[in-house]
């Protein structure tokens, strides 16, 4: 059953920060293992970086360094690519490039999903290339993998969870300390647990990236953040946690993706929600990040754990660099993969998106009136 | 990429009680999509029964229908076989031959792999087919496929987790209602919930059973139940569940794997647990299951989910009946996969399993006593 002789993955790494520098540790650190189990030497043979004398905390050596990401991704004895430089510009065009040369493309990048997934799948469908991305949802958590895979037997009338680590960690300081987002956000930014600009967390933005990627898996429809419903969480104030704890609640940024079945329309949204304490999401705190899967035949599934971080992420580029390795050794087409479009297009066939119109919801509205007869009739009267 | 003709591939089940009938259901309700996202026809052809004539709530057409199980183990143009018939003897007879010919295998035989796990990968190792087992660890929730592929960079301190629906039915409605172990599994075997014959599942074999299963795919070592410390919950009392609430915990019947990793032994355990309320778990109640995997890389992931029943057994099956018809469509071997039997004995090289007395814990002691003094002190003095 082995091969006849066991064969070693050249891996190259497009950026060495925080994720890239967590992949060459535990790769290294597993190696071992991770190679018994897979068959095949894993060797990082390039890392492509902006600057070659900067000092980092993982020491690699310098000849496998490389500011020329190009030859990374155009190197013929490459085989897997990780894209860890972010954004959707440079990390486009050198995705496009290993993907038409027939790589496979493993990533986190959700951004770039969000945005460009559809124009990618569809250049794998055409190609050799392969492209995998379970980094890009919820870290650690192997989601990605349950939604396609574990779970292909069901059909989803609801997914919600806590996408953003950032946003849990300040909602959750706050309730706990009674303070404010500012003063909650501030702490966080010296932590390390928010970006100096945070907007693409506590905006709700990055959760809503995360929320297209698992509509897609699930629904087979691209989704543009913009016909989103997408709230962040700045409005919240320590008064309205303490009153939904009060009532029996917990607040948390949910990303919520439904299908309704009858009309066949999705539904997708981000905003903080009122959680009911015995939920168990309620008490995913701090970073850590949770799914709650409604599935038709498997029933409810959650999930819960490290959303984000270099560990985390690096468990989950690595899971996807396994997973590589087996459509390499030979498997004709990752059939249960998104990356199919058509298949995925067949999916989504018939199914439509909701407008932000449709979407209906209960309401918790918090009013600071005067003590004095008759205020809640003049309320009631405008409202 | 997709195959030139889409070739269908025939499926034999192997029992048609509870999970078969499940299987064939969902099958047919979702085929259309798993048939898209799987690039081939799925087919059940024949279905192997005890009694032709017997009433079932699933209507078949009779001519797929045998009492000779044998014959659908022995037919060469059947690609996948689902054995859910359980037990430990026609069972075996019947997946050895399979394997021997060539066939992947779909179980959730648990008893089956914890007994002859070892004989059957290695059988696998030898021959062509594939053994596929995702039903026999807590129902829908794809904790096999997390822990050897969407984990596959972590190795594990500590796994634990409630694996046994019935007996987490049961200490939540003793819990909730201050009933009596005996009450409550009246009532449970009435509705369902538990055995004519309890014993497999409150004593903890059952639970015991699944934790070999996890520990052998975890660690590589087969471990036998009757080397492990397996409790069950006959002795929980409500009195005993009221003190813990008041202690601000909750009793759990638990399967405990743990690995030390400076000795690089492995520990293997079932027994009622004191479980803080904080802890997730402690709120994860009736037939749900939940595990948690404490992880080197990915950190702490937990997975609650449906454990048992029709429904989130068959998710499970048909699961792996997708991975088996992507082994079938020519990945060379399935290295990810524990049925490896040289990759686990290397995983399991160097590492012992602990014997019962090496096991420490804290223990909760109640003590009834008379109200005079001095009897503390005598409790001391005799401990």
């Amino acid at each position: 059953m082995a091969p006849s002789a066991p064969r070693t993955i050249r891996i190259g790494l497009l950026g060495f920060g925080t994720v890239g520098q967590g992949v060459w540790k535990h790769l290294h650190n597993n190696r071992a293992a991770l190679e018994r189990r897979l068959g095949v030497g894993l060797d990082i043979v390039r890392i492509g970086v902006r600057d070659l004398k900067k000092e980092r905390e993982v020491k690699v050596p310098v000849a496998r360094l490389t500011t020329d990401l190009g030859s990374i991704v155009d190197d013929p004895t490459i085989d897997i690519v990780c894209e860890l430089i972010g954004g959707v510009t440079t990390a486009r065009t050198l995705t496009e490039r290993a993907l038409k040369s027939g790589k496979v493309v493993v990533t986190g990048n959700k951004a770039l999903i969000c945005e460009h997934g559809a124009e990618l799948f569809r250049l794998v469908q055409r190609g050799r290339g392969h492209y995998f991305f379970e980094a890009s949802v919820a870290g650690g958590i192997p989601i990605i993998k349950t939604l396609r895979e574990g779970l292909i037997a069901n059909r989803f009338r609801l997914i919600y969870g806590i996408l953003n680590g950032t946003c849990n960690y300040i909602l959750t300081r706050m309730a706990k300390e009674g303070r404010s987002f500012q003063e909650v956000l501030a702490d966080a930014k010296r932590l390390g647990y928010a970006e100096a600009d945070e907007s693409l967390d506590v905006d709700g933005w990055d959760a809503a990236h995360k929320a297209v990627i698992l509509a897609y898996l699930a629904h087979g429809r691209w989704i543009k953040p913009k016909q989103m419903l997408v709230q962040g969480i700045r409005e919240i104030t320590p008064h309205d946690l303490s009153y939904a704890r009060e009532l029996g609640y917990t607040i948390k940024l949910l990303a919520i993706i439904s299908r309704d079945f009858s009309t066949n329309r999705v539904f997708a949204r981000v905003h903080p929600c009122l959680l009911p304490a015995r939920n168990l999401l309620a008490s995913v705190d701090d970073v850590f990040n949770g799914i709650c899967l409604s599935a038709d035949v498997a029933g409810s599934t959650l999930l819960v754990g490290r959303g984000a971080g270099q560990d985390a992420t690096a468990s989950a580029v690595i899971s996807d660099i396994a997973d590589a390795v087996v459509a390499l050794r030979g498997a004709p087409a990752p059939v249960i993969c998104e990356e199919d479009a058509d298949t995925y297009a067949r999916l989504g066939s018939g199914i439509s998106i909701a407008s932000l119109a449709e979407i209906t919801g209960r309401y918790y509205l918090r009013l600071t009136v005067k003590d004095r007869p008759g205020v809640l009739a003049e309320v009631a009267r405008r409202a």
